[in-house]
């Protein structure tokens, strides 16, 4: 399975914790982990290599260097890593069709082959959107685009990279940055959503990208059916967004012993 | 590492779960289990032999007949189950000299070699001592006995059998239950801390008998020390007490999530 993650040195941590997750749930597949990056030294690649490799998967660095995006606009506030997600493509062997970008926040805890192996046909990626009240009207008001009919996370991303070469534009993108410049909160996102909306495949928030803040309102909102043990069952992403995470003093939420248990395991 | 497992139809189910934690701590241990009942089917036991010889390890049988235990005093509301525990040396083989009691209603997060390790010397038991404010004195009062320091939970025992064949005398558990027939509420427990107190080997109880219900008491008590960081570091045995189990509808607590998926886990 190819995976695909973009990081500096801060989410190190819980990149690991996020992949000793991954391979415990998928003990017979075998993992080519793409790992996209500028600022990486040598010693944390090797570290990570390393890390990796004991568990018999292979890593591929994908160094961009810093004066790629060259004609890039550039927002106060984000830098450039806000462009690896869009054009992962361009950095990526030609050999691969396809590949599951996943961000380091995240737990795996039941298979993903279900995601990896969705016919993509012609969507440029699958991904879910998340059901949180009021969130679509939130970002179709903010960015202007009503014609926005959900708004989609990218933090789990099943990327058709035969397709993007063909038919992701890299002009446009950044003449839609350009042009909301003082709107884009999750620039990538935003782009996504907005460029992108029609070209997304659809999948289960509650499979694929459960956010785990919102325990109480998933089960709210499904009459009661996602319980935790439903949770426990069927949701194989659960994605810790937000700024609180659970690797940071103070956190608290519903899934806070969960990922500290994993955190000591995959520490181990 | 030999175990002992006493139970009834009713915990069957959350017997995996431990059974399963316990197995995945330990994966090059090789479990003898002896399994102590009355009152379970042959469908039953063949069940269990069937979940538990798929991981490698031994089950056996020690069914203890409905009329055993004939000269004991019978309390309103308790089956003579209530014996098994305190007898538990009398059915066992000869051949072992010690072994680990734990109860089903327990996760097992980190290794178990060093309680089940502990030299027992004279003691005939290690046990831990919940803190929780208040629960000594009020069983200090409760069965009169105000020599006893703590208040032993019996959930998690390590057996010195060698020596309880030698030393346990049948009769005082029976006098002692006789005269103190409307105190009891834990019958086994209650004897234990009375009878045998000053017998028993204290082990930490953050370690090997975290009571699931007290995540707060605990931090509050350890100046903060006592973070989910630090229990999943820490915590071998995770112990759900009380009425309210995390396998119940409508379960809330600090470790539900981590509770339902290791059930997940457990019964793929």
């Amino acid at each position: 399975m190819n995976l695909l993650v973009t990081l500096n040195a801060n989410y190190l941590s819980p990149l690991r914790v996020m992949l000793w997750s991954l391979f415990f749930q998928h003990p017979e597949v075998s993992f080519n982990i793409y790992v996209m990056h500028t600022t990486l030294t040598p010693e944390e690649i090797e570290a990570l290599h390393l890390y990796i490799e004991r568990f018999g998967h292979q890593v591929h660095e994908v160094k961009i260097e810093a004066d790629a995006f060259q004609d890039a606009p550039i927002l106060m506030h984000y830098s450039k890593e806000m462009y690896y997600r869009l054009l992962a493509f361009k950095f990526l062997p030609e050999t691969l069709d396809k590949i599951l970008y996943l961000d380091p926040d995240i737990l795996v805890i039941n298979r993903v082959d279900g995601l990896y192996n969705l016919p993509l046909n012609d969507y440029l990626y699958a991904a879910a959107h998340h059901r949180a009240p009021g969130s679509k009207e939130i970002n179709q008001l903010r960015l202007n685009a009503y014609e926005m009919e959900v708004y989609y996370n990218s933090g789990v991303l099943l990327m058709n990279l035969e397709k993007q070469r063909r038919e992701v534009v890299e002009s446009e993108i950044y003449a839609f940055v350009q042009k909301n410049k003082n709107r884009l909160i999750l620039p990538d996102q935003d782009v996504l959503n907005v460029v992108y909306c029609k070209r997304i495949q659809t999948v289960e928030e509650v499979q694929y990208n459960y956010d785990a803040r919102y325990f109480n309102y998933y089960k709210l909102f499904s009459n009661g059916e996602y319980t935790m043990d439903y949770v426990m069952k069927h949701t194989a992403i659960l994605h810790f967004c937000g700024k609180k995470k659970p690797w940071h003093k103070g956190y608290t939420g519903k899934f806070h012993a969960l990922y500290k248990h994993y955190e000591a395991l995959a520490s181990r």
